[in-house]
């Protein structure tokens, strides 16, 4: 397999750990957006929307992050990114797709570019943005994670929820947010954080990231 | 079950025709975003995104249409809204979800309200806003529909893509949008609104539309 993306892409960025968790081996494909690569037509050929990541697997370019995470659970079932039990796994997909549509899709780059160009919108005002977004979902989910009394995890190990989580949560931090008022988020980052899968997967980890200072434990 | 949404929001849409496919019943529930109903106490003890639509079923109160249709065909699996071979869901998934994400998300009324205050853009800023995120994801789905060699549906019957398509669609042309480079989507669109799900399911069919004339089909 390889795996097209961005070191900062949060998308990317859930799809490294998906694939650590799932224990498959992928190499690694910078894309850069900042060069707009993704919008060369060698690119938008295999994969027309242009987007990062872009998953070559079993002889298919496959886009939409999402739709690789669930292809890739039904496609390697082990270890699970979904618990067994059906409303266990509804009780995931609700808060990550809460995550994965309202925060991340509003947040995303190309929607912060419009905002500075043709908008005329500010830095200043683009933060604002940004954590507006990420508030009006962090606080729901930590309400939601406080009515179902998680610890660790969400489950028992970490799956498609923390896949989707703990890239929010570092755009967060990159963007100043106040995480006072959501222990369950923090202590679930916090174990996340302890596992190799996440700290492989991690951006400044990536060789395209000007923090790169080797491979994650090595 | 009970299907608490608004008759215009485009994830209560989503729903009714989910619903429909499924030949589940349930009781239409309007809630009106104008007022705000979605952000009172009531609600939001009970589905603490104040979003709809919120299904009630099995004994819980549901957020998040995605994880609600996923959980639907995973409950109740007949007839499927997914195909059988794994290669053929990530096709109906790849393009369901890059609508869900990457033109809703962005196009969704909090979205909007926020671009009109506080930042103050004019309706025309804000429909050209909402056609730029349109164009973006319908060009790539209607390349990748091409790629595929569609017929009057994504596959045999309407499902998951579906589902996702027409409500965007039914956006799409309250906004302006030409269609004109678009012919398998628009031709998807008309034989889904020819079928009595999507008649039902239609948005000045609900009774807390404007238009609404009486049921469907009656």
């Amino acid at each position: 397999m390889r795996l097209l993306g961005y070191f900062r892409s949060s998308t990317s960025y859930r799809l490294r750990i998906a694939l650590n968790l799932k224990g498959l081996d992928y190499d690694y494909v910078p894309v850069n957006l900042v060069t707009s690569e993704q919008k060369d037509t060698a690119y938008t050929s295999r994969n027309p929307f242009g987007s990062v990541p872009m998953l070559e697997a079993d002889g298919r370019d496959r886009a939409q992050s999402m739709a690789q995470i669930e292809w890739l659970e039904e496609a390697y079932p082990e270890p699970p990114l979904l618990p067994t039990a059906i409303e266990d796994r509804f009780t995931v997909r609700e808060l990550a797709y809460a995550i994965a549509t309202e925060t991340h899709a509003v947040n995303n780059l190309p929607v912060l570019k419009y905002l500075a160009d043709p908008l005329g919108h500010s830095k200043d005002e683009i933060d604002t943005w940004y954590r507006h977004w990420l508030k009006r979902t962090f606080d729901p989910v930590e309400a939601r994670l406080a009515q179902l009394g998680t610890g660790e995890f969400l489950f028992d190990a970490p799956g498609l929820f923390e896949v989707v989580l703990l890239p929010q949560v570092y755009n967060a931090r990159r963007f100043d947010f106040d995480f006072s008022e959501h222990p369950h988020i923090t202590r679930i980052e916090a174990a996340c954080l302890a596992r190799a899968e996440f700290q492989r997967a991690y951006p400044d980890n990536q060789i395209d990231s000007p923090d790169y200072k080797g491979p994650a434990g090595e």
